[in-house]
């Protein structure tokens, strides 16, 4: 942890301009001195992870989490604790057996994970791999009719080439004062940027790109059908940044009640598809076992996020709400320990800190864990349409005027460092003035930028003030995000008790305060079609 | 790659102390085009690597690899081309089948490898995990009577930490001054030191510390022994450096001819692993499938190397041999790409392009891949006894007079930034000069220092010149040293062109100097029981 004391006598300066935020400090050490002595973080993140499974939306290990969640709310005194239904999601999915092994020219056991929603092999079966080489549609007529009982592998050429550089990394004082220095911009200010991180927004580009015939996608989409018609056994992906045995693996199609289930689609190890290419391309034959079973599931298509309340105490502001949340949904290939059942731990965390030490608050704080996120802030977004407005119509409903602000974590397990402003500058001497007792512990920093790919954005649509918290990257965009090695042993304990502790902190501040925080202008509707983040 | 001038002109003019070697320069630079330009290192490791499979000593797969690099090497127009019996090794073994998944409390497919001469599960079985919490062999007593049909889980309260650390890495130009730096000493010139990479050594302190009735080696021995009385299903493994899909895997038990079938002793990620623990000590129960099918094979229990020559052309030097090689069996979860795969290529390189260059060289030049190295550089040590010296005796055979040197690659896929001298001082200035064309592709330091662990020190046990270049780290240490991710894409083209040139050059100098390389002392004989590295 680095001690920042440079900066910091000039930031204290620089407050005096602007109104004097009453900070509690006495109960502020009462949270850092529960969040940390008596934290148990890693214990909720232990049934959330390594005790419940992969989280997936609609899917049963989501169902018994959120109950898991739902259930300890209420053994720590929160009230109106619920399994809340957003909205209509679609159909589950669960992996109940996957092996993947080649056969010849050798035998070697792979490491391999299908993609969600892709269906099943019906039983062991021994395929040889047919190497696909085409660029286009017309390059993917010579295999029109060659396709059946075979596993098909697209051609890359890639080869792995090491990075020379940390899997686990943390900001540097210098990047930080980068951020907390970049200017308002008058674009960002009315629309998100494209995250990476965001699968929905990169979905939607991709299936623009396929709309648009762009190659490869379009040739993915052709072969697909294609395999789908002949008979095929599987496909087989990679990408150049699942290596060394990690996989990223999300997705492999709708998961639309009604829609047909998929074709199996299995993410391999870059390494073990380039191998393959390469043999192939060679002329030495490859054979696979491919044995995998899924089981879709459409008893109950809606999706559900996990609420709870601790009332507020003020007469005159008890009837207005202050929220903490995070997705408890996850990819499937591990447990999403760091996407996000640290969010969602250290918000659990959070409101049994603030249950333990009794505090009272003015306004009336609500937890949220938010079901899914990943396939596009789905449980945020029904959840705010449903309580507070209509982004398309930006009619506004009675709680809108009652709502205070939504605290956000979704960047994995390292530490806070500050806030994202969401363009909101109203608020930047505020967050500076609350981050103040958390210096010693590596937060301080603030910028007037967004970040996007999470729920606070769902918030954010519209007018009310949400926030995400800036964090350590870690692991976050090597080994954990949307891997199959995103599991408890990627988590830190210490970084966690952190989080907890200022998330915690800042709900309390929030709750407490004598105005809402003060929000942007309201957005303009985007009307039905419209989709901003 | 770094370019290295500031040292250089203080090291020519120390040069100028000492004799002048004389180095063709023309010859080097045609080494160092055919090298770069025509480089077929990396179709030679595709061959060794993705076409061949694992390299075990003693499997299928080794003497696949080695019949390939013999009918290469002639080919390329070398002669006595042949894999010479070194003497006994032992049994074969075979993965023919690696199923392993957890299924309860909820489906999750394992990323696992059983280690090598352990044996089959005789089907799929679904069984329950024991999770042994014991430190000592009284601890192991409640446990008696309970290990039937059981999976057998050591308890382990570890959690995994980020390094912070990049996985690859080059040595710094402080590193390797650091290195240059260092003098002789007098233990160093007896002895090697034990390297942790030499797993030989570090078995016989595994197994010392196993005879002094030490605590976690003895623990896991009786519970073994235990497992197979009781019919047990398998024990699990798992190191701390095993992360993110990357496994450390090696053998598990004697391959000699007539030992019992070890137990099946099945290596996974830690991740997996503490999961597991935690989920049982915390009252979980826990249930995998395992479907393990291997393959011993005792049709041939010798051990080979492969032997290629150029024939030397001074009648009074052609009798005398200059030597290089590196050790061609692997272990079994990969394809051993940079161990040793990448020294195995690089050799059969060096020799492809003096053949290719014509070069005519006075003494004799041949090749050597070893078998059995990673069992206690059993190939090496064989063929030094059976041509040059048994150290036990240091009664010398008439070709330890005609010997000039031996250059070994084993390090993995880094390229060369140097040679150890093994301590003899008399050979620094000659290997200073030698690297002297080399300096512009970061090679140029030279250190007195030993390096142990491979089959170097076969010759050097003998009195024998016997050297191993320094090599850039790269992820031989994170990622690839007896992991399952030692596979080709780990390999870097351009690095073992540089080593090929290098290795091809020195050999090329040794060859066609006007004297033998000066050797150290001959050493004491050690006696029938002594092993000294």
């Amino acid at each position: 942890m680095r001690r920042l004391t440079a900066v910091l006598s000039m930031m204290v300066a620089g407050q005096m301009l602007y109104a004097q935020e009453k900070i509690n400090l006495e109960v502020i050490n009462k949270i850092k001195a529960e969040g940390t002595t008596n934290s148990q973080v890693m214990d909720i993140a232990f049934h959330l992870t390594d005790a419940n499974g992969p989280r997936l939306a609609g899917s049963p290990g989501y169902t018994k989490a959120a109950n898991w969640a739902k259930e300890s709310l209420g053994k720590w005194g929160l009230v109106n604790n619920a399994l809340e239904p957003w909205g209509e999601f679609g159909k589950g999915w669960e992996l109940k057996k996957s092996y993947v092994a080649m056969t010849a020219p050798y035998y070697k056991p792979l490491i391999a994970y299908p993609k969600t929603w892709t269906k099943s092999t019906a039983g062991l079966k021994n395929a040889e791999v047919l190497l696909i080489e085409a660029t286009d549609s017309v390059g993917l007529t010579r295999y029109a009719g060659k396709l059946k009982g075979k596993v098909l592998l697209i051609y890359k050429g890639d080869t792995l080439r090491q990075t020379f550089k940390a899997d686990a990394v943390r900001y540097t004082d210098e990047e930080l004062n980068k951020m907390a220095a970049a200017q308002p911009q008058a674009q960002q200010q009315r629309r998100p940027q494209v995250d990476p991180n965001d699968t929905a927004a990169v979905r939607r580009m991709r299936e623009q790109m396929a709309r648009q015939g762009g190659g490869a996608a379009q040739v993915l989409n052709i072969l697909k059908t294609m395999a789908e018609k002949e008979g095929a056994i599987a496909l087989l992906s990679s990408s150049p940044r699942g290596h060394d045995g990690t996989l990223f693996v999300q997705g492999g199609g709708s998961y639309a009640v009604g829609a047909p289930d998929n074709f199996l689609d299995i993410m391999l190890t870059h390494e073990d598809y380039l191998s393959m290419c390469r043999l192939i391309k060679k002329g030495v034959p490859v054979k696979l076992d491919v044995d995998v079973k899924s089981e879709f599931n459409q008893k109950d298509t809606k999706g559900y996020n996990v609420v709870a309340e601790i009332k507020g105490t003020d007469p005159s502001l008890k009837d207005e709400i202050v929220m903490l949340g995070g997705h408890l949904d996850s990819w499937q290939s591990a447990t999403g320990a760091t996407d996000n059942a640290a969010g969602s731990a250290v918000m659990l965390e959070a409101v049994r800190i603030l249950k333990a030490l009794n505090i009272q608050p003015r306004r009336t704080i609500r937890i949220a864990l938010w079901g899914g996120e990943e396939e596009g802030l789905l449980g945020s977004r029904g959840y705010v349409k449903n309580h507070f407005a209509d982004p398309a119509t930006m009619e506004l409903k009675p709680e809108h005027a009652k709502f205070s602000s939504y605290f956000n974590i979704d960047n994995g397990t390292g530490k806070v460092r500050g806030i994202y402003l969401q363009g909101n500058d109203k608020v930047k001497d505020i967050f500076t003035q609350w981050l103040t007792p958390f210096h010693d512990m590596g937060a301080k920093w603030v910028t007037i930028s967004n970040t996007g790919g999470t729920d606070h954005q769902s918030f954010d649509a519209v007018g009310l003030p949400g926030f995400q918290f800036i964090q350590d990257p870690i692991e976050y965009n090597t080994r954990t995000h949307h891997t199959n090695m995103d599991s408890y042993d990627h988590l830190i304990p210490e970084d966690l008790q952190q989080i907890s502790v200022i998330v915690a902190s800042f709900v309390y501040n929030a709750a407490m305060r004598d105005e809402k925080l003060p929000r942007k202008e309201l957005p303009q509707p985007r009307g039905a079609g419209g989709r901003g983040f």
